[in-house]
């Protein structure tokens, strides 16, 4: 037995799925200590949009390391930082018009959503927060009360509360959109307590790839207008050009008033997160919310730096919806060759899913991947969706090789 | 004004106090964009235990950097995880005979004591965890409902429950130990519902560097033995040498049952956080409790050089211990200086405290140290304590001219 | 200002449509102290299913009161507590095949309701109850959390948890039945943690007076046997006889884990409240619930005679369904005579109600009626419900009477 | 088996102890069904103040029922509550110079400590309430929150929250009184949140018999002025008499925020509470709590004539203080009869208790007394205190034969 089944906890779990040791990994492909290359649909899931070791951005970080630039230094101000900043209000923010302020919650994801949570909590002085069904946004106590997965909230060892799921677009086939939730907030006998917040994914990764409709989305932050509810959009995984632009909501001509951002946003995997919200809701006070692991330098530089090289024009953009549309004809393509086997094609731009009729079969399709050199993970609720998540810098021979090992591998798991 | 003012939320709160934009850092110094130089007494709030981008990890993980090996990879197995988990085996566990499984839950401090929280709740089948009178465990919403501080818990936005606060040591000056706590698990009648767990640091950094005697702790140790209740020490602050040995608990021979570890077990300030805990308790299902930020293998690298270099043997324990002692006799000579000023000098190791009779006395003293070129921060309810947290690298004459500094700093603020 | 306005607090509201001070009752008739009569459509919100001062109900008060009877003996064992528990079993029970044990827990609906929340978290180790859109269980902390309307919950004080609203029969115009609730309990990632038990009301008496179909509550039920979910149907309101037979649910065939009783229980307007639930869910420890006023021996001796006059055969039941067919007659008839003014009839046996477009309209016609000498309140979110709860012992005449008085209300309030 | 095992839940308790099916009572007496009679120190665990079947007040009850006097009205205006509210104001709040407003917030205790915590949060706007070890306010979610009792918390089925427990007088043997509570409050690292009241009981009748000093009542009155928070007194078992004057909290010179009644202010066991509270806080909106059972006229009217009867002056004070000092001697001339067993004298007016050194030797006493024809209860959390709660109307022969009883049944369980 080696050392990660004595000594780390059970709790692991890709490591059972891909059993490799892995040491190298270069743009679209990791290497396992043996040498064996992989082919990444997986992208650190959702971290690595410029792939791993971009020579771009390892290049600025190297150079950063050497000199002694300061790596941890809370929420100091640093030249790194402004930099950062900088990069993030003239390549980002202004060119959308969006006047957000920015918050450096912790390092991760669930960082950002506990912080908006509370934000929309405090502002409104209301108590709950409505999120959707499949909705995922984080392990820690107050981002796991929106998600929906009933494993991880069997783990938290207390009951949630404070929140309530709706149906997330699609969710219900024979209701209009909204009738439920504008029914239950428009009566006063509904027992659904004003909420300070909804909390949504335009796309759901972790739920299965579940993709709102713009109309959905526009109708949802209309819903939210009128009612004077705040919006709060978690980009953690669909943001930094994961759909197609720099914010997934922009196809909609959304304009929350919170919006969660981490995973890409640090550029190399460094553990970046940020709460971007309109300048009337920033009534903390100094301190209120704080935490150790908020000045990560390296991560800032990396960061600035992939802004500076991927969101200086719409290249990425367009590239990344015109790969989304080949895997989506591919994926179209593998479904129409099992007319047997019920399938679905999710998703938006390079966050895509194959849903299969069982977690069991996708299981199998990831298994047959892996063993074909390409990682693959499942997602949804009993992990019957395929989701391919590669690189956005994946070049289109790799994309092709990718979806040609995947139809290999739904073949051979569906025989 | 500056980017920091226009773009930064208000939430902010270092870079108040230290009004500088700093850029290179070596050892126990910063520099700021100007040049000018600052001795650090507060290192990163203990994440930078071994100085500013210490030459040794440094070289490691250029090295790392340079070859590509892999960055981001979750709970896969990974080389540098592997010589991560190898190091800390040998050099750590191993050595003090503890056979403690090994979780990473997240990015910070604050998922690993969400994910002992979890746990412990998990494993008892209970809902409720004791907690003591200023602790700092972290802004999530799980690890907030134990953390003392009213301006966080204020920032929660929907009330905190599931815990309730007990006297730590020294809180009450006429009660004997435990006398409450004791009282209130005998009796049936009490209220205080059967806890999980206990979490406890054995000197509350953010508190004021409130120190728990020996005995107490063991009393505590006791307590939570003969009643079947979980301890989790809180080893985020204290870990990693800041008192001398490697855990903080090792001086009153304390085998924790969860123990949570981050800041400086990263070495170079990149975030790594572990909860360790007795195998019994391992009874996660795989991906129960998870988190993208989990496997920042640069972190690895840095972690396990930094275990080798210096947790081979007992030089760094030792000179910590003596350090402390100096830091604690020039303390006591401050104090004794200023008879009409009640001061009070506390902590252990290189953890130090200087309480002074309010936090507006300690504002000015940290103020008048940053003009002079050092950095302190205050802690404690009132900000009254002033905070003494130097690298345990720092060299001797460093500490002197670190604690001639605050000498200064106090007697001025003293007029 | 009379004593009411200068002493009593302002949350009492009855009194506040209905202008008079009230002193002596008989039958379907209430006097005011100048001796005005009013005819009681309101019936003690449906404590008063056998009138005011039943005649038999009251002699055998007097006599029990006049040989010194024990009075109050909490859950002590009294002759008159047997007798009530015989009759119950023998008149109730045996004859519609359910085997129930009867609890005692505390005087009121809400008592009733709390007991089987309990029970039911208790018995699944579970912590969440899934209750309906506009249902109404209590005003305690427990059941005030399952209860819909906004402002009883807004005078919690503290946030309303463990507990999921679901839409009731109807609620959603164009969904399936139960389309919603089943995706939800299947779906692992849908957020809704699975409840120990359902609470409905078979009608929602404060909830408007919305009447959930037999199919409905039969499907509700296989839904709760298929997932081993307990049902709970508070029968407060409606049980009794109010639609017609005794429990509600007959009509449906259902066999609910748990039901709750209270109001017209006590047959003389004493207060008495029953959680009965099938023998297997008996694990209370003794005095695990418990409390003072559940032994009130006059309310056993006139809850008995209720049941040996009214319950011996089924004509009080017969009589009861047919007065409210024709109740609904002239509820159709009126709603026919105003074309220019959507209402709709509601309700089932003596539990009417005729919806209006508005809460304003409602209390017009109310407040009419009041003029008229006709006790009728309103009820629904916005109290746009006309409500008719007449006693189940209301003679024909009397019947006509208050009918033909709220047609002319109706007319009056609509020009 | 009769009825009472085969039907009952087995939830049921007092029937336990004293294996009897009682029939009548009148006075200080009850007989059962074969006509042996039972001196009752129990006294409906304080409900019955006046004794059983009181002939003066039974004489106003059955005049009352005999003309028809409306029974149940909610809160509609009568001509008996009236009466109430009138003899209420001028024989109980004005001699004391109180103007509480009334509110009538159901038919029990656990409905008035709902009530009081409902309006203390909402007037605050803060979500927790401070309570103390071994208080005992009900059975209700909210109520059972604030609770000590373990079985009884058990019960709960979800976790109790929003509360913290306290030392009551004496708790802590060697700590100055408050000085726990104290420090909490001033320190804003404490972790208890700022409360919106502290609830009290004067003597914890279910909790022991243990008894607040004046000085230590007053003390906390201090302490809550001074901090802006809301003072709850819980009479509900000390008031009206039961300790002598009165409101308990007289002698302390107290004059709470809220005060909470119940039990024996209803005279003749029937249900009745009342939430009484200064009228600046009276926010409540026009019917925010309800509920059916508020308007109990039979209990209107005993509640008067017992006002009336035994509250115009101050005799029954007096006799109840001096009964009391009585039984108190012949306590402690039990006590000093066993020095081999240490026993403890506990308690205020006729509310006494005899703590022995466990529940068992407790229980042994009890059964002594039942079989020997004297009703006694235990109390305290481990059921180790005998508690002695005669009627006020208790004869001087019947209190010396009941306390002779206790002396034999004491000797007999300590040979």
């Amino acid at each position: 037995m080696d050392i990660f089944q004595t000594l780390e906890s059970d709790v692991r779990s890709y490591c059972r799925g891909w059993p490799a040791t892995f040491d190298r990994a270069v743009g679209s492909r990791l290497y396992d200590e043996s040498g064996r290359a992989y082919l990444d649909f997986f992208a650190g899931a959702g971290v690595l949009n410029y792939g791993h070791n971009n020579p771009v951005l390892k290049r600025a970080l190297i150079e950063y390391l050497e000199r002694d630039g300061i790596t941890h230094s809370l929420d100091m101000n640093t030249v790194a930082k402004r930099d950062f900043l900088q990069a993030l209000r003239d390549l980002v923010l202004r060119p959308r018009n969006l006047d957000y302020k920015v918050m450096f919650p912790g390092p991760a994801g669930a960082n950002a959503v506990e912080a908006a949570l509370k934000l929309a909590c405090k502002v409104t002085g209301r108590h709950s927060v409505v999120s959707f069904t499949n909705g995922f946004h984080g392990m820690t106590l107050g981002a796991l009360a929106v998600t929906g997965n009933s494993v991880k909230r069997a783990g938290a060892g207390v009951p949630l509360a404070h929140t309530a799921p709706m149906p997330y677009d699609g969710y219900l086939a024979n209701s209009p959109d909204f009738e439920l939730l504008t029914k239950l907030l428009d009566d006063r006998g509904s027992g659904l307590d004003l909420p300070a917040a909804f909390i949504v994914e335009t796309v759901q990764g972790e739920g299965g790839l579940n993709t709102a409709r713009i109309e959905w989305l526009q109708e949802l932050a209309e819903l939210c207008r009128r009612r004077d509810i705040l919006l709060i959009v978690d980009d953690v995984q669909m943001g930094c050009g994961r759909t197609g632009p720099f914010f997934s909501f922009e196809i909609a001509g959304l304009r929350p008033d919170i919006v969660c951002l981490s995973k890409a946003i640090g550029g190399y995997g460094l553990p970046l997160a940020l709460t971007l919200f309109r300048p009337e809701l920033d009534i903390w006070t100094p301190g209120e919310h704080n935490g150790t692991f908020r000045g990560i330098n390296p991560a800032f530089v990396a960061a600035a730096e992939a802004l500076r090289t991927y969101w200086r024009d719409d290249n990425l953009e367009k590239s990344t919806v015109a790969k989304g549309e080949q895997a989506e004809r591919v994926l179209a393509d593998v479904a129409a060759a099992h007319p047997g086997i019920p399938m679905q094609v999710r998703g938006r731009g390079l966050a895509r899913g194959l849903a299969l009729p069982s977690g069991d079969l996708a299981e199998r399709v990831c298994r047959n991947a892996f063993e074909r050199g390409l990682l693959l993970e499942t997602s949804g609720p009993e992990g019957e969706v395929v989701k391919l998540l590669p690189p956005l810098t994946v070049t289109d021979d790799e994309l092709d090789e990718g979806l040609s090992l995947l139809e290999e591998s739904v073949k051979e798991a569906s025989r």
